[in-house]
């Protein structure tokens, strides 16, 4: 973004809270801090109010826990809640859970939907429920609505304001009903088009509406081959059919196919970027974790999968436990076993990662499943091939024993297949069995590359050298 | 999606082209096979007439690279190019070197500016100035000016085609206007209010326009906070202005403040899974790859990484090679030392993504830095000490040999606070030095923590037990 036009008043408003590097400013939290510990609320509505929501997301997650508390609690109404829907869930919840409930029931009541169902989900039944009581009957209805659809689902993250209209409307009664209702959503994009029992008939994206003569009639210009959503479908099937089919908004309908709410494309972002998240922490075996988190939680987070990686390592130590009679009598293999192992884990890292990202874009399907597995196999002979000859010519001049040079070739080759084959077939059965690849494919990989990689090596060697 | 609406035309043109699970059916493709076999035009525009671009793209990369160019040719005219925009690059480069720059031509000229310049910007130089002097002269400019901004810059994925109103309008002019111009872009969200300079002086979203009276003047209700992205600003920084401030359309100018095209969200939706996509493969030690490279690409995308892994591998095992007449003495050191490396290289892979993706996230500033390295080395001692005195027991344990449980303890201890260490240090290094941090960061930190563990294990049992 241009950060020197004069003519846009919000980025010199910017320029004071980010640095040079767009990044928070050290000095501007500095004062705020002071004002917060000075409890100077009309100082602090002065420099909060011309902040975009995920400006003070990003403000408070820069602060201490007691301080979020100090400044939301300071502010009093003048704090807007959206702002909450920007910040990491672990600094949300702790927040909540140190407000009184009623602050947030009226915090939350002034929110869209969606935003105020994305802040209320985590917390639990009892706090939710004290809260919904406290809002106004309309909001609480439809809050209760959506925090009813299933975790995750497009119930959830839909909201329930949108513009219903009849399809006999002509497009002159449509502009005339826009232009004299105070009580339409923020923002829309299109309009639906219903029957009596709230079916969806249609829908009209709003340029349509501005291209239109006022005396056609809505139905004539609406666009009748709607895509709609069940509002319990998963988040991420969601998102599929946005990605899909380039969608700003989509209708969602409940189980009697009744309009019930709009799922529009800015959730829907957050949607895919948490999906990405997601996978990628799994992949690098770490949970459910944002930087806010606190050491315990962090600790717990990651110790299941060391624990897993405790229990694989040793079956890995096993097996080499099986040979150390013939590591006794040529060190040298303790010396090279390692590479045979990391050399098969990083193969099997590489096709595991193309395969679970495959997966979790719906990108491998049975029509392409042989030809991948064909693939990987191929490019696991290939590379092997390759580093075999490397890695052995290495080993031949550094032993100067050729014969060794042979065996850890060997060994790399038999390794890199398994590695290939391992990396697609274990997400894809994870899949098949509706466990997350991304979740479990590491370990069981990396295990398998280990164990074959020693196995392999020790084995061939001690045949070869008849140290059996 | 619900599959059984009878009300959804679409829907039902969509079941024989999708099997239950909603993938590609095999008996449709089957079928459309045999018609390119035959060379059945009037067929084939038949079946492919009813698709959606994105199904389109399906279907060409379910082909394989000659039924893919027969299927284009045959469908001549009738095929539409966008759906180009919807499959994987190397299959899209394949079948376009394969068509003739005439046929390109003529498919590009008829899509929006944003998708002809995705088609056509990996193409090579001669290709891509041939084919635009076949183009009209409106197009080819507007494409020309749009291919000269860099590679991954919010001027090759802008629109150029928008509407631009001056501010002294009235709503009703707007809408007349609107109704009466033909030459409008296919969807829009927003009007451009602009100086006969034409620089940007607000933006009006469709809504406003329809919510206002006739008689209203464009510059009292036009938004006048607005957000502008440079036409050079990377795709990558512009998709985090949308995240950030939830845009559905923002202006693009160039470097002389001058309104040149707009960027729509679902491009920018292209742009975050693309990003993360990117990550994960990075991550995961593969390079630019998708499930469509044939062999010899995946081959050499992948050798790279297997070669630096090597390097990295050979060097942990000349550590080792320090330590063979200690291993000689005691056999069973190498049989536990994989574990040490092991557990250390689960931890600072963990430590690691969560990093990486915080960077890319820009999530990581200074304001946080120091607290999280404090909390990844407080997180590495924690673990290293609850798993040390786990593995010490095992070790104890199995070996009947305390000592040497305390000593793999010990070693445990100190690798896991070196991975922890690394696994922040080392990508906020690389990304300090601008190298992407997911591509570099692996390497670093599976070399040191394998190091460290073999080093520190082996140099610790050879102290303990008085072997060196």
């Amino acid at each position: 973004m241009s950060e020197d036009a004069p003519t846009h008043p919000d980025l010199a408003a910017d320029s004071s809270i980010h640095d040079a590097e767009g990044r928070l400013s050290a000095d501007w939290l500095d004062a705020l801090r002071a004002e917060i510990a000075a409890g100077d609320r009309a100082r602090l509505i002065e420099r909060m109010a011309p902040l975009h929501e995920s400006e003070t997301g990003d403000v408070i997650e820069a602060l201490t826990a007691d301080e979020r508390v100090a400044l939301v609690t300071l502010l009093g109404d003048e704090f807007d809640f959206l702002a909450l829907t920007e910040v990491d869930d672990s600094v949300r919840i702790e927040l909540m859970e140190s407000l009184p409930n009623a602050d947030i029931a009226r915090g939350v009541a002034d929110l869209d939907s969606d935003d105020a169902v994305y802040i209320l989900e985590d917390l639990d039944q009892d706090d939710r429920d004290e809260i919904l009581s406290q809002m106004p009957a309309f909001e609480r209805i439809s809050l209760k609505r959506s925090l009813d659809f299933p975790e995750d689902s497009a119930g959830r993250r839909m909201q329930t304001d949108f513009i219903a209209i009849p399809p006999f409307w002509t497009v002159g009664q449509t502009i005339d009903y826009l232009r004299t209702n105070d009580d339409l959503p923020d923002d829309f994009y299109q309009l639906y088009v219903i029957d009596p029992g709230y079916n969806l008939l249609g829908t009209i994206p709003l340029d349509r509406i501005l291209r239109a003569q006022r005396a056609t009639r809505v139905q004539d210009i609406m666009n009748t081959q709607v895509r709609q959503i069940e509002a319990t479908l998963d988040q991420e099937e969601a998102a599929r059919i946005f990605e899909r089919y380039d969608q700003i908004e989509v209708a969602v309908v409940d189980e009697s196919q009744r309009l019930v709410g709009v799922l529009t494309i800015d959730d829907i972002v957050d949607v895919i970027t948490e999906e990405a998240n997601e996978d990628i922490h799994r992949l690098g075996g770490v949970g459910d974790e944002d930087i806010s988190k606190t050491v315990p939680g962090v600790v717990r987070s990651r110790a299941t999968w060391l624990l897993v990686n405790l229990g694989t390592a040793t079956l890995a130590s096993l097996v080499i436990g099986l040979f150390d009679a013939t590591i006794e009598q040529m060190v040298a293999l303790a010396v090279l076993m390692p590479i045979v192992a990391s050399m098969g884990g990083v193969a099997g890292t590489q096709t595991m990662t193309v395969t679970v990202r495959a997966i979790s874009q719906r990108e491998l399907d049975k029509n392409n499943a042989k030809r991948l597995i064909s693939r990987e196999l191929l490019v696991g002979l290939t590379n092997g091939a390759i580093f075999a000859v490397l890695l052995g010519l290495i080993t031949a001049f550094r032993f100067s024993n050729p014969a060794l040079g042979v065996v850890i070739g060997a060994a790399m080759v038999v390794n890199m297949i398994v590695a290939g084959g391992c990396g697609i077939l274990i997400p894809m059965g994870l899949d098949k069995l509706k466990i997350d690849p991304a979740v479990a494919s590491s370990t069981f990989v990396m295990t398998l590359t280990d164990v074959v990689g020693f196995f392999a090596f020790l084995t061939l060697a001690g045949w070869w050298f008849g140290l059996f």
